[in-house]
């Protein structure tokens, strides 16, 4: 396998984008990445997406791409794993650049969803889950994590405010990121207070959905001289049962323990080299999981790590960094590619004020589903 | 990039399974693939699926399966190029194992069409579409394809009749497949007084949608000792225009021809050294467009092999040995792994009546949309 690079990255602003349709957004994100990145054509296409079909009525999205951004002759396909789609498709097209097969891929990440209403996308957003066995019998997808935080609390102790520092550090980071859905301060009274989804989630637990799109270009690693150069210096995914009923401890995010250690024998690192963690924390439930399960936190313990501050920017494991799920938005098949993006924005030293000093090593962790498909990405400099 | 061959096929028969679920069709193929391979485990998961989020409500498809299939924490993961979902499947496992990351891979395509009505699934089909531009004007798919037969019959001078061979060669090897959908013999007298569909297009010239799945087992080349040894020895992708008002000529199907191209090169062999061709015969006229745009005939003049009986299992160029999309039937993303899956049955000798004698090189094209996204894969045997 030979090494590969990200040479440039794009984003939009992840908002209810009603005047800009699905192949504008991706479009832009994917033309900002090009133009990141030098380059005015790529060999093949990888598009990140789950609700396509459902909210546009657009299918084929790859070639619906290669179209809208002039690679006419390009190949290209569309990746899904639910909300793991977009680091899903990042890891289709390192594949085929590092067999040889390819010499340059676009990866694009883009998810339009505010053109249907909340009704809609809840039951679009359900597909993720088991259709026979989950979604048959009425429980939405919020819904089943609130099961698992329910189950969290009892099991280990915590009040629901102990998970407060996660949505306020999301939400502190977000203030400094342009591209950020939700630019406002939160405070625990301000958690506490918030108005309920499915108990014990609120608002304030919740990422909020949104149009987005994130791209990345990667090339061989020996093709960029650009510095610093970012390589991925580790992919790797793995799966859990797809309902969230049929796992034998509930509480413990296999995918994210079996990818996340792949990933760290790939790298050669250790979890505590990590300098800062795009984790997926769609929930905050899922913030504390993913860190257990990644090394970072005893079971049980990792919303630990927010309240002993841990977890900000200055911490000793910033999460979250340009505002994560929470804040930032949620575009379910685009997320993963943001998290990459942001990666590479703190390698290169393009944070401001929420900048990681010195960051050199940083891991994305992307969910697909209740921890059914976990993606987990090191990317590092290496001049 | 390393040699790959295909070690174990399975495959379900198409037909309208009300009593099996999407579960149950994948799972069996994959079953049957596995035993074919004598393996019971893999590293990897690829599934080509088009259509279960709107028929099934199912999204996250890679480890819906790996889940019920019992690969719980293996990687998995969905593709989707439309109607080509199957080769696209095909070929992202390929560039995986090919890359050294993975050691072998199982491959999945499988759709579930019949739980839905006609009209529900010419809907969900017309997402192959340009949704804003194509769909949008209401035009079905086989409507779009009825556009592009007439334009081909009025400037090339050809007949509705002489597409006959095409319907009838298919028919005629689908009654040796127990697996296609169709057992029924069809006649020029047969053929020409088919209820119309949108014409020229009548019933005989279209495919018939199903519910079906085929898979296959791919490992390492080195590692197979089975004999005779199928090693891929080809796979390209390119795409078109999506809508087909776009295209300088939308009677030339670009991305053949540019898939086709570099697949040759690819395996280092020339048309006229291809025992047999799986086309994408979704209508008759796709099956003259795909023959002249990868080399096979002239401009215009791709019926002519239909005309000239080159076409059966004893012709010049077989085609559709198996009985094709038209008489095999057409479970949209599952149809591209059917195509694999023949072709090895070919290349093994298995195919009783309409085995191609000496069968060494097999081609199988899968087309997404109308010509849009287009999979050129070419396998050998190689021992």
């Amino acid at each position: 396998m030979r090494k590969v690079a990200i040479l440039g990255i794009g984003q939009t602003k992840i908002d209810e984008h009603w005047n800009k349709s699905l192949r504008e957004l991706g479009g832009e994100a994917a033309f900002l990445a090009m133009q990141d990145a030098g380059m005015d054509k790529v060999d093949a296409l990888y598009v990140g997406n789950m609700l396509s079909s459902m909210v546009s009525g657009q299918n084929q999205l790859g070639t619906f791409f290669s179209d809208w951004i002039g690679l006419w002759k390009q190949e290209a396909v569309k990746i899904e794993a639910a909300c793991g789609s977009g680091a899903a498709a990042l890891r289709s097209a390192l594949m085929a650049v590092a067999s040889g097969d390819v010499e340059s891929a676009l990866v694009v990440g883009v998810e339009k969803m505010t053109d249907k209403a909340g009704r809609d996308i809840t039951a679009a957003l359900a597909t993720a889950a088991d259709a026979d066995y989950e979604a048959e019998q009425g429980v939405s997808f919020v819904g089943l994590n609130a099961l698992v935080m329910r189950r969290y609390m009892r099991e280990f102790s915590w009040k629901h405010e102990d998970f407060a520092p996660f949505s306020i550090n999301a939400h502190a980071n977000a203030m400094h990121n342009p591209y950020a859905r939700l630019h406002e301060k939160v405070t625990v009274e301000k958690f506490e207070k918030s108005s309920m989804v499915a108990t014990p989630i609120n608002l304030l637990d919740a990422s909020p959905v949104g149009d987005g799109a994130a791209a990345v270009i990667i090339v061989p690693a020996e093709k960029v001289t650009r510095k610093p150069r970012v390589v991925i210096a580790a992919s790797a995914a793995a799966t859990d049962t797809i309902a969230v009923h049929s796992r034998r401890d509930p509480l413990f995010l296999q995918a994210a323990y079996l990818s996340s250690r792949k990933a760290y024998d790939m790298a050669g690192v250790s979890p505590d080299q990590i300098d800062l963690f795009e984790l997926h924390d769609a929930f905050s439930i899922m913030a504390a999981l993913s860190l257990e399960a990644s090394g970072f936190a005893e079971r049980g313990q990792g919303v630990r790590l927010g309240l002993e501050n841990a977890i900000s920017p200055q911490g000793r494991l910033p999460v979250c960094t340009r505002g994560g799920l929470k804040a930032r938005g949620h575009p379910v098949g685009a997320t993963g590619m943001y998290q990459i993006v942001e990666v590479v924005q703190q390698l290169r030293g393009e944070c401001g004020k929420t900048q990681v000093d010195g960051a050199k090593i940083g891991m994305a962790q992307n969910i697909g589903g209740s921890g059914a498909t976990i993606l987990t990405h090191i990317l590092r400099i290496d001049d």
